[in-house]
């Protein structure tokens, strides 16, 4: 089981921006966390963070017949991008939504995922948490439980 | 830890209706994954169903005090009914919002949650998994961790 | 052959609010008047009404396996309620929509059905006559004519 | 009693275009089955069918003081044409709207009927079944009872 | 000075049609008196009436080199026909938009005019005088003065 | 003069929720002092309060024949019932809005209320004061002042 | 017969501002044609102009009882000026607005006359000749021909 | 205590415009029961009306320090004035937006207030009771009861 | 091969309509080079040009069985015809929609073609050789090329 | 060089309204300080402040051959007044807008500026240097440097 | 003559992404069919694909005195990038827009080409073919024939 | 004091693209006079130009504890990307936005910036001198001035 985390723009910073929204922990951090359920759960895992939507429709493609699942916090281009939900669309590797808030009760322009309808599903609002739990659904569904 | 998993309209169906969308698993398999699952966790675990709006504002209302966490698959009123927003929101209780669909890929009229802006978050689109993803977040929570 | 009419909110003061609109005859004297044709055409016929969206609900689902069609007058609730639509949706009862007066021709918040696309077909605007079309073409269909 | 059914745009082509959403009865067979019902409540019945918006505009207008009822089924047109609306307006005789599919179930574009608010009432959704309770509405009304 | 009154669908039922809205003048009598004013202003007048919108492109087509200005009540193809805006913009002829009523104060969809962005002007509300007074400004153009 | 006052959802929650916007006073704080008042000015006054929309429709249909004025806090419903509206309607009994918040002021989809243009009139914004000149009016027009 | 020209906002910029679409004609000369018209068929013209709301309210208020008939040309207040509609509404006095362009034609903003539903009639495109068209208009009517 | 009523645009014709919809008092005859109203409860009430957008903006400035609460009907400029809005958002004085008529029942354009989100509440349609009510709120607030 | 062109309102004004957006050159000079290309293609074609919406309907309905593809220019009535998208449905005929200017550069009302998700594809802006490639690959297609 | 300052309503409340959106400075202190600016640039300045958006734009009237450049803060009336946009677009006089908060950053009704396009440009958000600013690029221009 | 067809993101997955929309082509196969025909025309042409916005923006510009045409399927950018459309107004070059699948009868947001304006037209829906008669187009025009 | 400034995609054509709209300056000579008034106020400046929003989100990432000021002209990705707006919103450096422009004053698409609520302020409309007013501002602050 290989399983990829990609993260969005400004993702990296996290930690720094608005730590009452996006909470304290940094995106190392948050990689390190995974990084130890992983194992626990037998699982592989990577992660890629981009601020380039181009670059990131670059790996989802490259992902497929690569990994096996792929989980997702695209950030702002969640709400812009038509190329990256192609991207999703076109490959053969299931892909969950994540995101750290909940963008339901923020701005009136995160409320809209372009990507969701390609999604398997979507967690929102429970920081950390969020990627643990789509961590352990992926492993769940690709075990067959 | 005292958890209750609030049901609304027509989720007493599963199994029955749409089994593509809903999955085939009865709501009471449901309840009894959970129930175990619960156990594990060290917490306790009451469910509700009911088709009628204002009974859910009453059991929201009467859990103020009496549980420590609330899931909430409040269905088709998800998107109908500000009263269920407005008792959430007037409780002290957290609430996490499940939907075993991913509703931003139905019907338009079902991608806007009334409520998602006064819960913690939201999780939906991976059936069975969704509701147990939500009992660990809570019982994480709960637990400080 | 066994047919369920249900009368939505309001129904009740049929002959009392707004004659011009809902005509004179009282709801007692509609289902009488049905019962007769009902008796006629060889096929029992029983009653219904609530102004309890949740009840609505609740009547439906028990529908399922017990009736062989329905005729519902959701009135109000023909605009509001998605989970009367769900409800529909989800047993194997085939429904007609029926409206006493032209609900096109009325206020804008009227026209529009939400239960529309899971009914077989929608009457509206003549009164008492449209629940007996609706009974016949009930009955002409069960009988494979 | 004599009465005018009018046939809008492409309603010739039936039993050939999309037999699963307009039945697989050809116009004249419709016309055919209308005709003995209409014999058998002891009234006369004439066909028109159109293409052109104009001309169903025309027989409407010449239907005044020569049909005691309209019914209409002006497909296409019933979406666009505020001349039919404007025609049916000012005529004296009653007109009733028919429609085979279930427009409510359809495109958006075809939920809206321009005519509609000018109309006794409509009734869509059972094919052949919905000309011929027209039919019997109409002739109820005439009789008075 | 040659000019065309171009009457659109049910212009004919003048007098018939709503009187409080439309004036109790039928079409016949409107032409009589144009006809005597225009005689006293020394210009040929002419009269054109269809309910079909081809009919009346064909017409503003031919008009092109024949007449010196036209006045065009397109009643309700004024909402919905691009194809007699597509001719008017087409022929060198000036054309003047005439409402017997104030299609501002009525219904929604007869605020907006698809004509009136191609012609010199439009006057409305003032029945048959409106035609007189676009036939008065046609002339004064056309004389230069 | 026999007057009812009808609370809608999670008004008995009064004081817990939100006190910024709703005041500090219980509900049953509220209904005494009405009390005092109407006892001052002479009348009779009942309290009805539920979280049930069919409830209060139940109510609404009641009160005709045996209250003189309604007093309504429709609360959430105020922006998604038909149902309650079409009752307000139905009876002979005046009726006055009351909000304790200023709903012009709060979110967006409190600004409209489906159940304004049946009423009387509409008081917002006061907490218990509007209730108290809602009385005050409703006496005053019952007395022919 | 006496009669009252009331012109808006910028009118007395004319022959100054885009000529193109305005005219060449100042407001001045625009009085002296309308006063010899007016001369000739035996009625009594005035003239105001405003570029303020305020008094163009205040004008058309005393304009009752004291003139018999009112061409307005509100310019930009046309558009955005709910308090002369309601002038125009309170009084006896019949109102013709007129427009020098063809306010159709133009930016969007432009379309929307908030006095038109309130108006006898609505001139638009002409320049000079609208006024005079209006004033013919007024004297037939005052008339009584 | 010192309070200050101020009327918009048109209120001075009170009693000669539509009295269906505003009420037979005159301004005058309102302003003389508020006053004995006041007089009654001890404090001093001025008054003010204009049709001019500008001079209401002047006033409510003005009013700083000088009144203790003002009671505003800004009519057709609560719908079009943002200085309004900014002006009784600037001082310190706390106000309450009065309507005669129930603006929620009527034009479209009416629904929305402007200054509502900035004033306390509002009161609409109880014609002269409305003034006295928001007296009365006004004086129990400045009272501290 | 048996190819049809329909054109449709105003087409056959070419030359003379606004020859900035559609070009020089006449309708007939156009089938003049089709037929050419046709005849080098070894295909025949044919032409029909009409104003009238209901006679373009009539000619799609009439293909049917006799042509092998039809190339359509459906002018004004791309955006409001309804029935000539249901006509093109109708049949089993493969349709290419062309354009001689690029529609999407026009008029906001010109952007949406009702008829686009009916037909095979779409060619706009290229005058002439929008007809002969749509001719192209209608023959290609129907060589299976 | 010759410029006028135009201060549009509630700007004469500088100092008092919302210090922290429109910072602490008083008009008076923006004026003196822009009046040394303009002595030490060699040109000469005027200031207008009014509430009245009748004066406003008699004052652009009146600006036109008197003043090289105007600088205006229309604030509320920005968003509102097509009058004041007339009288910008009428005169020969360039005109720059200015704004003291960023507008773009405050509610939605403040994002839109009817006079932007009839104005050189815009700066918002720099509080008292906004002004400086536009007078430093209007100097700058009449140098034609 | 020297071509240049740039290609958006996701293009480079033809053949394995949605075959039934997009067909079983590859984009080197599409390419290869493209340089013979190229080279029957007697013309030299180039291909560039990215999924990068920002490149294709690059790319583009320097086109810019190289390429005598560009054809361009912007796929996914087509919707989204403004970039993209100011990059081809800014260069001298014309531009053909293509697209494989018709767009006009896929999602709501695939309708809207933000690059459609600024191209000289477009084709879609013809797959490879597309492509082909877009470079007939570009060698037509080119040799001025 | 060390200000950045960042120019968006196509800046780098100015001179070639529309000179009407944007200037014949090319962005080197911006830079350069921009160079020489950073001097004079005694203050560093750097250039950053890319056609990537993807690299300005780094870019924008990377200047938090670097400079003391940004001035953006993001073009095209000011109305479309929300990943600057969230760089923008993450960092500590403030940012001032310029256009060349006039924004407000362009296409509808053109109007809304997605960046305005996250910057100080901004400047649109005075081509170079936007740049340098910015810059002044920018130190003006700096210096506490």
């Amino acid at each position: 089981m290989n399983i990829l985390v990609i993260q969005g723009p400004n993702i990296n910073l996290l930690g720094l921006r608005n730590p009452k929204i996006y909470g304290e922990l940094k995106m190392e951090e948050i990689h390190n966390r995974l990084s130890k359920v992983a194992s626990d759960l037998g699982c592989q895992i990577s992660f890629f963070q981009s601020n380039h939507e181009g670059q990131i429709v670059d790996v989802i493609q490259k992902a497929n017949g690569v990994y096996d699942y792929l989980l997702i916090n695209a950030a702002a281009y969640t709400h812009t991008s038509i190329a990256i939900r192609d991207a999703i669309e076109a490959i053969a590797v299931p892909v969950i939504e994540v995101h750290l808030s909940n963008i339901h009760a923020r701005d009136d322009f995160r409320h809209k995922s372009l990507i969701a309808p390609v999604c398997k599903g979507q967690i929102s609002g429970f920081g950390y948490l969020g990627y643990e739990m789509a961590l352990r659904i992926a492993v769940s569904e690709l075990k067959g439980v």
